[in-house]
Parts: C-alpha cells; sequence; structure tokens
C-alpha cells in the first residue's frame, strides 16, 4: 500500500565547476549506502538542462560517454533505494519538468506525510501526475502558485507540505537547496575552490575534497547562483527533529551528521550498551559491518577481546540466484560465514545496531553456535524498533517488525540466544551528552513529531510500468 | 526549430482479447513503416495499466517476458518516427499519466498546430510538461476540462485543438479512439471474434486475422468497452482533408486507406505517368520498394518491360557505420546496388514516388548511367514536393526541399538525367475519378487546409534527456 | 546429426589498404544473405592478428569502436548462417591459431564430406578440437604437415580434404585464398586502387568500389603479399561443379556468379517455365523477394501482367515472438500479405524458386485464395528439390524435403493449387545455354560429384557450449 | 612480456549432485576474492558436456536461465583475475575440447614454469594453440600421450610439467583434482550429503553446508565417478612449498589453508609484528579490509585500542571512471576515506598486509596525516615482498616492486610516516610454530623453488582477440 514511504535516498548539488557533472556523480558514488537501485544526473550549462537517469548502480549508470555529454557548471543529483515492486525508471529522479518559466529539476530525499492529500488536491484542481513520487507534488504546487518569483513560489510550495525533506532544485541558472524545519534529514554545504557542492553527507564532500563549511539548517532555503549563496529562513522557529537512526544505523561512519561524527557515536552507543547490559564472557564480536563500531566500543568499555567472528564476502551483488528447494538457506551464508577458530568453545557477545524482522539475526545465532559457541549473547546498540518509519527510512510495516508485538523475552527465545539486551532510549542518547531534545526517535517510541499519513487506498497509485532494461 | 512536428506514427488499439498486448505488438509490428524508432504497448486488466516502451523496433522491445507481463484484455500501442536528435524515452508513446479519476493512456499520429500556443497557455496556469509530445497537452486539456465525464472532457479538450490527430485513449476499463474532423490521418475499425481491434492501416488489421469492419470516421470518437462500441459525432460537419501522401508513398501497398487499395492507387498513378510523360525507352524500373507498384503500372500502359534494375540489400539497418574519408560515398549503395546486365546500353525510364532533397535521386542516376545505361529518364509518381507537412508526415523544412526553390528543369540538371517529369496535380488525383475534394495535398501545393503555426522559438523546448540505453 | 553441414557462408580478403577492417566489414555487409548468424573480421597491422567475432547481424556486431581496433592492412572476414540449435560463438569464424610458424587465421565457406573422417584420424594422434567447424581440421592438417613452407602445408593440407571449400586464410603478412577443384562455391577477386579484394560474390565486390578481375579458378590459390598477387594451381585438372542453386536462389541477383549474371539467369528460368508449363491465367505474381526475377521472366514469357499480388514486411527479424495458442499460424503472414484488390476473382500463377518442406508453399496458397483468386497455379523456377546439399547450402534432411518422397500430383494436393509444375531438369539449363556439364545439381538429382559422407553418430559431437552473449 | 603468468584463479568440482552446477556457481561465488575478472562453468549429465562462460562477477555471468541449462549432476568451475589488458574470453576457463577419447574439460589454478618451452615442442610437432592459457598445454600432452587410459595419460602429461597447479578436469562422467608434487596452492575435498565438492578454498564448502573430508594431497590424483573417490600418488615424494602468501594476503580468513585457519594466522602475525617492532602509540588501525585481522592481533599484544580509522567503500566496483584532470588523485579515495574523529592529534599504527608498489601505501600515510594524526607508525605483516611469484599469484615485475630496489628507511621515507616495520622472515613462521619448512615464500627472499621461467619474447603470444561484450 504505502509503498512509496518505504524509500532512502542521497542528494547532491554542484555549483561553478566546468565538470560539475562529475563532481556530482562522484558524490553519489560516496552516497550509494543511502540508494543504490537507481541514480540520476541532471546538468546545466547556463541554458539549458541535460539529464540521465538508470536502474542500478552509480558506476554502471554513468559510464565515461555519458558523463562527457552531462556538460555545464551546474549539476544535481540523486540516488535511491525502493523495495516496492514498482521501482521503475519512470519513479527515478532528479524528476525534471518544463513550466512557465524554464525548466526545473528536483531531487528529494525524505517522505511527505501529506503527499497523497496534495496530490488529490492538485488532480481535482486538473493536475496530471506520471510518477509516484512526492517531488511531482512539489513541482506541481511551485507551477500553480501565485507568487512571482522561483524563490516565491517554493516557499509558498513549501508552506503546504508536511513531513522530511532535504531537497536539491536545479533551474538552467541557479542551485536551490532546502530543508524541512524539523531537519529530519541531513544536508550540508561545501567548497572546492570556487565551487560550492551540496551533499546529505559529508563524506561526499571528502571525496570530492571539498571542506565542509555548515550544515543547511532546518527550515532554510539556499540560493546557489552567480550572486554567490544567498540563504533565507521564509518558516517560523520550529523544533529540531534529527533522525536518530542516521547514528544508529543509516549514515556512513565516516560522515559527520548534524554536528556529530558517527563512528565515534555508534562506538559510544556500545560502550553505553556495555554498561548497560554486560554480561560475563569471553570474546565480543560485530556482525558486520554496520555492527562493527559499536563492537568495538562494547568491547573496549567491557575490557574483552575483540575479533571478527563472522566474515563478510565483499562480493556479494543483488543479482544473487538463490538456488532451488534441494540447496536451502542460503540466505545469510551468502554474506556471512563464521569462524569455527575464533568461536569453539567461546562466550560470544555479537553486537548488532538493529533487530527488523528477527529473521537474520535468527540465522547468525544459529550460524555462531554451529561453529561451536559455547553462549551466545546478542546485544543492541539501539532499543527495539516498533515502529515504521515516515521520513525517510526504509523500514517494514508495523505487523513485520518483530518488537512491536514481541517482548525481549520472546524475541530471545525467537533468536535462540542465552541473552539478549537492547540499548536503553536514555542510554541511547548517551553519545548527545543525554539530550534527547531536537531528535526523532519514532521508530523506537512511536511518538511521530509529524501525524503519519491516514491509510487510503489510493485508486491511481496502480499505474504500474514494467521495468525499463 | 520545429523538431517536434516531425514524426511519423502508427497507433492501435485492441479491447476484449485475452492477449490484447500480443494483438496489439503484432499490429505494431505490421505499423513499422509508420515508426521504427519507438514502440510502446499500455495494457490493461480491468483495473490497472502496466506499461512498457522503448527505442528501437518493435519486435527487439517486446520480448516474450515483456509481453507475458502485459496482462490484461485491453491494450493500446504505438511506434514513432523521428529525425529529430532529441529522440528519447521520456517522448516515447504511448503517454501515461494518473488524473483525478484515474489511470489514461494515449497514443497520438498527427501533429497539432495549435499545441505551443496551447502549451503556453496552459504552463500560464501551473501545468508542468515532461515531454515534447502533442499528446501530453492533450491530456492536460481533458485532467483540466470543467466538464464531468471522461467523454465530455474529451469533446472539452479536443474542441481546442486544431491540426490532424487519430487518437487511442485508454483507461482502466475503456478504449477509446478519436479522429479529427478533417480526417488527415487513416484509422480504422475492425473485429477478430469478439475483440475489437482499432489500426492506423487495415495491413495491421491483415495480420491479426481481423475483418475490416469500417473507418473511424472524421470527427467521430468511438468508445469501446463492456457496453460494446458506442460512438458520438460532437463536432459540427466539416471537409474532409485525408492525405494524399498517404497513398502516394507513406502507407503499406497492401493496406486500404480512405477506403482505397494503396497499391492499385499507386499502379493508377504510374499508368496516368506514363500518359502525361511517356518517352520513347527500353525498360522501366523502379527504385525499390516505394516507386515499385507505380512502375508496374508505368510499364504497363507504356507497353515496355519492367525489370529490377536496381537491387535492394534486405540487411540494412540503422546502425550503418558510415566508413571514413579514404572509402567515401557510400550512402545509397549501401542499400541500392544497379544491375550492369539490365541496365547497360538501355534507354532506361526511373520511377520514384518523390523526390525531397534531390541528393539520393542524383546518386541513383549517376550509378544507373555507370552500369551502363544510354539514357536515363526519372519520373515522380506525384507533384514536386514543394512544402513541409505539418499534419503528422516527417518532412523537412522548406529551405531543404528542392522543389520548393527549383524548377523541373533545374532538377533535372542538378540530377544528370536526360529527362525528368514529375505527375501533374490533376493527373494525380486520377486515382480518385479525378475527384480532388476531400484531399489534402498542401506539400505539394501549399495550400493548408489548417494554418500552420507561427515560428517561435520556445525556451522550454531546450529540455532533452541523454538516450537511455 | 549432421548438423554441422547445414551452414551456409560468405568470406571475403583484403590486402594492401590502410582501412583493411572496414572494407572487410563492407564487404560482410554486402554478403549478409550468405550468413546473418555472426560474423567476425580479423586484421594485420604486418605484426599481429587482432580479431572480433559476435552473434547476429553485421552491422550490430561491428560497431565503430570494435573497427577502430582492429588496425591493419591486411583482414579476412566470414559471416555465417546455421539452422543447428548449437550456434556458438566459439563456431564462430575467422578460426584463429597459434602455430608453431605464428598466427592463422581460416574462414571457409563451403563443407568437407570428409572432415569427420579427418577428425577421427587428427585425434587419433593426439589432435584436440575445440569446435566443430571444418576449419579447424584444416589447420590442423597444415599445422602437422611436414612440410616446409606455408604454401606447401596448405597444398599438402587441401589435398586429404574431399568437399566444397572457398577459403581466405591470413598470417601476419599474407592473405592467401583458396578454392577446390570443382569450383562448387563462387570465390572471386577484384581489386580498389592499389588493394586487393577477394570476396564470395561480385556485389561485394560493387559495395567498395572494387572492379571485378576475375574468379578465383577451381583449384587454384592465391597469395597477396608484398610482392603481389601469386597464383599456385597445384591440383591435376578436375571437372567443375559449380553450384546451380546459387543461380536458382543463393546468391544475389546483383552478382555475377561463375561469369554470369544471377538476375538474368533468374529471368531465363522463369521464361523458360513459361515455355514448358503455361496455363491461362490472368496475372503472374512473385514470391517476394526470392521469386521476382524468375516472375518478371515468366510475365514477359507469357505476355501476362506481372502484378505484385503478395507484399513483404521489410521489418520482419529473427527475434519475432510466436503469440500463444489463441493466437495462431501466423508463420507466413508476419512476412507476406496478399493483396486483396490485386488477387481477388483473378487466375494466379505464384511463382517461387523452389519448394523444400511445402508447409510455407500451402498457407501462401491458402492466403491468396482466401484473398479471392479463382485459380492458383504455382510454378517453381527449378526441379523438385530432393536431395541434400553437402556442400554448403543449408537444406534439410531428405525426410523433411518434400519432393523426395512425393510426386508432383500430391505435391499440389497437398498445396492445395489448382496446378502445379516444376522447371525441367533439361530447361534448368536454358540460361546456360543447355549445357549441364560443369555444374553440381545434386539437390534436384541425387549425382553427388563428391560421394557425401557415410553418416556415422558421432560422439564428440555432443559438445556444446551455452549462448554467450 | 610473461603477461600470462599474472593471474590468480579459483576451481572448483562436483560430483553427484543433481545441481551440480548450482553448486560450482555458489562455490565460485564463496571464491571470488581469488579471481572476479571472468568465470566459467561446465557441467555434464553423464553423456555430452555443456560449459558457459563469461568476463565479469560471478552474479553477472549465470543468470537464473544459464543456471538452468547448465544440466547434470558432474561441473566443474573456474573463476580468474589477470592485470594483462588481455584478459579476452577465450582465455577463459575451464578450457573445453574434443579429443580422441570424448570430451574434456579442464580448470587450472597455478602456473607452469615450462609452459612455454612445451608449447614450442608441441608446435614443432604440429599443435595449434587457441589460448595463451597454461591449460592448453597440460591438454596437448594429455591427447598426445602414448599411454592408454586417461588417468594414466594425465599422469604422463603432469610428469612432464613443473610449476603450480591446482586442477579439475572433467569428463563426460568424472571428475579428477591433481595437485602438484610441491602443493603450491591449496585444494581441498569435502563431501555433502552423497555428492563430492572439490574446491581452492573451504570457505567455498562452508557455503555449499559441506563438510571439509581433507586436503588433496601434493602430488595426489583424485578420481570421482560412479566407483566414488579413488586415489593415486604417482608422483615420487617431494618437499611441500606451500605459498605463504595465501596466509599474508591472498585467501579469505575463514579459509583452512594447508591445515591452518587463515584469520588466526594473520592475527598471530599481527601480534609477532608487535613484539618486534613496537613504538609508542595511541591507537592501532587497520588498512582495511586485508590488514585487519593482524591489526586486531597486534593491538591485542601491544595493549592499544583498536579503531577503525579508515573507513571503506563497500560499492567499488571495477568499472569507476577516474575524473578528468581537473578533479585529480583520487585513486584511494574512492575505496578509503580517513575519520578524524579518531585521527586527529592520535599517534597512530597502520596495519598492512604487504606493500607491493607504495603509491597506494603513501597516499594512506598522507591522507591519515591530513586527517590530523599526530604520528604514522606503518607496521606490515609480513616480509618485504622483494621477487615476483611465478607459481600463481599476481604480482608485478621486480622494477615495480617497491622493496626490490629500496631498503626500509628509503621506502619509509617514501611513504613519508615516521617509522616503519616490516615482519621478520624469522617471525614470519611464528603461526607456524617458527618452522619454515614445507612453505615457499620466494616473494619475501627470491628463494625459488622451482627455477622461474627464462625470460624468451616469445612470437605467437601476440595474437590478440578484442573483448567480448
Amino acid at each position: 500500500m504505502f509503498d512509496k514511504f518505504h524509500e532512502e535516498c542521497g542528494v547532491v548539488g554542484v555549483y561553478g565547476h566546468p565538470e560539475a557533472a562529475t563532481l556530482a556523480y562522484l558524490s553519489l558514488y560516496a552516497l550509494q549506502h543511502r540508494g543504490q537501485e537507481s541514480a540520476g544526473i541532471v546538468a546545466s550549462n547556463g541554458e539549458a538542462l541535460i539529464s540521465h537517469r538508470g536502474m542500478g548502480h552509480v558506476a554502471d549508470i554513468f559510464q565515461y560517454d555519458i558523463l562527457a555529454r552531462l556538460r555545464g557548471h551546474l549539476a544535481i543529483g540523486h540516488n535511491r533505494y525502493s523495495t516496492s515492486g514498482s521501482t521503475v525508471l519512470k519513479n527515478c529522479q532528479p524528476f525534471v519538468v518544463s513550466w512557465a518559466h524554464g525548466a526545473l529539476a528536483i531531487a528529494h530525499n525524505g517522505n511527505l506525510v501529506n503527499a497523497d492529500e496534495l496530490r488529490a488536491k492538485l488532480e481535482a484542481r486538473g493536475a496530471i501526475f506520471q510518477s509516484t513520487v512526492d517531488s511531482e507534488v512539489i513541482v506541481h504546487l511551485i507551477a500553480r502558485s501565485a507568487e512571482t518569483t522561483l524563490l516565491e513560489r517554493i516557499i509558498d510550495a513549501l508552506s503546504q507540505v508536511r513531513g522530511a525533506y532535504s531537497l536539491v532544485f536545479m533551474t538552467e541558472d541557479r542551485v536551490i537547496a532546502a530543508r524541512d524545519p524539523a531537519g529530519f534529514r541531513p544536508l550540508v554545504l561545501g567548497r572546492v575552490g570556487d565551487a560550492v557542492v551540496i551533499a546529505s553527507e559529508t563524506c561526499a564532500l571528502d571525496l570530492v575534497d571539498a571542506r565542509l563549511e555548515r550544515e543547511i539548517d532546518p527550515g532554510e532555503i539556499v540560493i546557489v547562483s552567480e550572486r554567490g549563496v544567498d540563504s533565507v529562513r521564509p518558516f517560523p522557529a520550529s523544533e529540531s527533529h534529527h533522525c536518530v537512526f542516521e547514528y544508529v544505523y543509516f549514515a556512513r561512519p565516516d560522515s559527520e551528521v548534524f554536528g556529530r561524527n558517527v563512528y565515534e557515536a555508534r562506538k559510544e552507543l556500545g560502550r553505553q550498551l556495555a554498561r548497560e547490559s554486560g554480561v560475563p564472557a569471553d570474546i565480543v564480536i560485530p556482525v558486520p559491518d554496520s555492527g562493527l563500531p559499536a563492537a568495538i566500543g562494547y568491547a573496549e568499555e567491557a575490557g574483552l577481546p575483540f575479533e571478527m567472528g563472522l566474515i563478510r564476502n565483499h562480493y556479494v551483488g543483488r543479482t544473487f540466484i538463490e538456488p532451488s528447494s534441494s540447496i536451502r538457506n542460503f540466505g545469510v551464508k551468502v554474506k556471512l560465514n563464521a569462524l569455527r577458530e575464533v568461536l569453539a568453545g567461546k562466550r560470544v557477545i555479537v553486537v548488532d545496531d538493529s533487530i527488523v524482522r528477527g529473521t537474520t539475526s535468527r540465522k547468525l545465532v544459529h550460524m555462531i553456535r554451529q561453529a561451536g559457541a559455547r553462549e551466545v549473547h546478542v546485544r543492541i546498540s539501539s532499543p527495539p524498533t516498533t515502529h515504521p518509519c515516515f521520513y525517510g527510512i526504509d523500514t517494514p510495516t508495523r505487523e513485520e517488525l518483530i518488537a512491536s508485538s514481541h517482548g525481549v523475552g520472546d524475541i530471545q527465545q525467537y533468536l535462540g540466544a542465552d541473552s539478549l539486551a537492547y540499548l536503553s532510549l536514555a542510554g541511547l542518547y548517551t553519545f548527545a551528552g543525554g539530550r534527547r531534545a531536537g531528535f526523532c526517535d519514532a521508530c523506537f517510541t512511536g511518538r511521530y513529531p509529524i501525524a503519519p499519513p491516514v491509510e487510503v487506498p489510493v485508486r491511481q497509485f496502480q499505474l504500474f510500468e514494467a521495468r525499463e532494461r
């Protein structure tokens, strides 16, 4: 039903570099953990937009000849992950349209909670839609605004939407970035020489040798043009709701997000976890790679040896063929293998960042035990994930989240672990000096800062396109 | 500039067949002469639309697995040819959108003369555009109409457009066909069993074993649904302007177009040409394949032997690589080779349907002479092409049409022919019993039944997309 | 079983042109009727060989970048058609190996009747094989020869093989062509400037603007090197057995084959057919395109109108998807459509070049009758095809050839024709002044000039490779 | 020159499983670190071989439909890495031929030092070669052997070759594995149910749930057939020379190689490194992922905190486009990013497994320093790599190995490190209880157990094939 909410994205904007599209490409390359199913870049030489989008990995979509054709000193880019079956080229971003005042491209990270409602209103007033992405709603609002300038129209449009957005717009001669007043998703601004680079995370700036200048503020709109970097803050001051899950799992550990380094935050989560729920054991192992920093922190705090008891296959791709019934249960084994020499006879603490459905964790506990572990203690460096996200993280429905309907004891039994402990909600914020204010933790608490959309089956979303090839 | 006018298309609609998409595929297969650069099919099972579009030949775009996924008992299809460089996937049809009342797909053959004007008006009222095809204008007009039912909205929209259109629409549960009041382009309705098939030409009906029932009348709108076939004629009676060039060149010879067989019409053009401009000669040869029926008619009327003096390479594809400068002038030789044994020492009459720029004809005359012909007499089975078409035939601009600026004598000299004769305008209509009324011959006369658009450089058309692959 | 015999090919060799590979490419382009399933080119700059081979059409295999890499002033090429399911890249030619004296490439048109026998002997002496093509046998014989020079080794090898071969070899610095003593398949030599071009048919020379110098003689070996063109005739004089089926069907009509133009020969077959088996009728129509010249000849001789009663779809590709059972019997309709306006009420003579299985002819007769023909008289411009070819034409087994087990009366009944007549064997040779000597007509008579191979199921041919992509 | 020596491979053989090809596919999946440039599988149903090979990653080459066609209960597979530019499909393995006794497939890991010599001898006796892989030499020797049975012929062939080989053969009904008498490369045998699985490393057995039975012994030949598993040891007892570099870098850490777990061995290398060359520091960081186990061991032994100071981008593919000159020096940054928060102000020990050219290490040191490290101490968990490998590890020539011409002091200066220390040769063997006997460490010492080939430019290796697509 609400497939369209389940997507994660990275965005980038570049202004003032002779190879703007190549900088955008490199930035998307660094942001692939935010979306590896499709990617697109739109470039402009100041007069006309040229775009290329495709399904798959950034490096497969943009060959040398494609980048060479994306000429110009402005570019914006987007990559996207979606679990919905309807991942089709027409839903890929950046979304590009022509309207009364020229061409407009838009790339969006986040999700609007009133997109359906706005869409229904727009359609009632004669709008036609070609995709199911929120960006198309925003573009319609801009095009129909009674305001005069593009900036005023954007402000008018954004004042009508509710939810999470880190947006990058491009016209023939300007790049405009906007972030929702709650600042759900990250967005930073850096510079390399005279060029301005805007990106979801600082790791993108690092790759293109841009130095971080600052975050785009929640509620801020930044306009980059010949005149330089202008900024407006048209919306009334509001409380921040930075996504705490960016620290727990989503962002790259080498990024600085919401002013803090992710790796150090994760290590702190691990340390606090050790303090809260220590257990006698011989070794601490991570579930690679996401559990690695927390496991290091846990081992450090607990004074236990840190080991790589699970080895990751680095060549796992999306196209892996599940063998037929006679060769079963490959799932997690294709990605991870347990190291008997490390685990046999040991009391093992295995650290992971979160548990979603529980099926993978259950297989891992089994695998570790098969490798000879005497005890398996599962430690999770965040509280139980009980609620879906409506602001841009791809989480399953409540029904599929094991912690939404089961207590810790039940989950431990399901996993087959000797013990299971989650980080406490209070403990989660140790990394922030104990201050919870300014964060969104709805996935752990159900306290949604902005009311999630009412689930209404919407007829017109049944429009699919066979996957282009 | 007016690239968007230069395109040719074929359309098809199917209702009431369990494999509607496959019938649409076969019909497009038969209509490839109308457009071989892109093709698309949208199918519906009564509840949701699913579409697939691609660049290239019909048989390359629709593999077995794709057709299998286009399930449903309704389908419409489109194929398209365009000389403009901007042939991109987003301009491919059928064009599919969601609007207030569900999903709507549209396939269009023809060109509107007031599309830019309407588009500018729509954009001024907040519409956004994602392509440069006329169909998008029509869909906006439908979506914004103040009328209630879809049919009334379509009537409202079509009452605002001027130009040529043979249209096929599809919603979740209906196929609707419409033809402009002048009937510029063909559109026929047939039946195979209980299923209804609508197509640009009867050759499509033949391939799917459908029997021709009738033409869709100029100005008629046909609705095919569970209720059967309904018809309305909402527009005031108007003069017909059937495109005479469909007979001269464009339609397939085995089609019946505007109530007449094309092959027989072309033979009659050849016969009349012989009557008008006979010349002593030894043999009559066609420029294959388009000049073949006229050459047979000419030879018959002139009592001269018909020969295949030019042999066509049947494996010519669009991807032919022009060799570098050291191997020159391949152009026409890749397609045609002259037969010395047939031509040497002969006085040759070579029959072609029309001359556009003259460059190919010049090469052919040279080639025939090189093969030993004593005399080369060029006979064209239509009047000089002096004006571009604005109603759906891909002709170059006036500047490029050799006959718009040169007399027959000059052209003869340019071609290097011993004589050159075109068919007279009066002679052209011999095939129709001499009656010119009811036809459009603007390409030969400049008498445009509907005023062509004023050329205004429009800024927003500079929106391109790198070609998808 | 004897799949490997069922293949048709075209070959080309170029020496002394700075873009030899491009000339080879163009020549293969002109020879696609001889083989459109795979193609390959090997080029040399005098020092090293570089090759590219692929499945599909010439224009799809050789993109601009590929040709640019095939640098050098020598090149040979090959294209191939095969009905066997085992068409795989490893069977594509030219076949390239390294042996004691460097690199050797070979392209072969024709089939050897003692290839299996030689292969078995070679394997018994320790040879290993990687393909099932005859060329590999020839290369082994060359490599193992006790002779010293490459030319002597080639002579030694060819003295051991029996059957049909028009061969083109290439080393780092020489192109060598050889033709079997019976001259089954054509092979011609031409020049463009200082460059030498060797090709299966003259239509390849025409496309590259090379002038025909002469045929390579049966039994002749031609060596093209820095020294110019040398020729040896090492084999004792032998009777010629030119394939008469090249005239009937296989060669392109604009080619000169075995010293005669193919189009004129076919017209003469049609004329003689009219003389032998005239029948009262209203029109003569060809089965396009192969039956076209004979139909023109027939109509001329019979004094009947020539018409295109069957229209060919020029966009038919190999990838056409056969629709499922609910939409049956498309076979021939995808390629040809019958013209009711031409055929209705008429007594029709339909001329084709040959009948293989009879299934297609039967559908055509039915289609012509459905279009309203009053009578359908089938005329075949060759004698009944009763025997398979073992010298390089892809014919089915005897069991599948309808004329090998059925008389003309039975076949007429099967086709549903009002009358059926084949050309007589004597009549076949009218085009050659009545002289049968010098031709192979085994497919019509079973008189094989060289004994065909004994059918022995050979175990090692069961080696397949999944089709590369 | 000696490009053909520079390749790394993984091999697998499966006997007695209904989906043998799928088991082979999974095994190759687990072995991709041994070769990710091409892969192939040959299967047999007991009667005929069917093969598929391609360029690229295992998961891209074998789609579901391909695996479905590789039917049979026997299969062998191969994957390969090569730095030479001539990576072409024809050099992909398994190599499949037909010879006097049927079909034979071969997959080879390792390199022969007398391949050129044998090849020259074979060519002198009339052999032809189609690739530049050693396997083709072995097959020729088998085919030409005077022995009778296949096993005897294999023994005869292997008695003539010198060098490293872990081989898997397949005929229609048998899988045969062989390992050179020195046992340079690993090869193990396991069982899953009744099926036998042979593979380069135990991680392949783990993925298919096979339990390790034993190593194939150096000099042993194992025949798996309907009769079960037979073994012969035809070669005289010889000293073992297991490749120590498999422990240092090449094998997967979760594999057991030569009877020892790789991860534990690497940790021991790190511990010994700390004992040998400790230095006052604040943190220990690995160069991920290869330096990870040694860094853990080092940190443990040194009692220093272990940190992930370098973060790896997991989406790096081979097709990364190097940006043009205006955006320089991306090399290592695309793969790794330095973590300022971890490194700033610290004295950092960075642990890597080896240094080849030194260019990457130099960039890393610079990157770590840029991130604020106060001191950078490089520690290498193996001795200086001074000599190329001729037994199956892809190392550059001596000229390119920085340690072959520079002392440790020079290298430290080049890297810009505050200190640099390698593991001592004696220390290297700590993991094996200090016993050097039984290992090959030629890459560190130049003591080649088998004389490397004399470098002779061989003319026939100049045979290339344009890369197939």
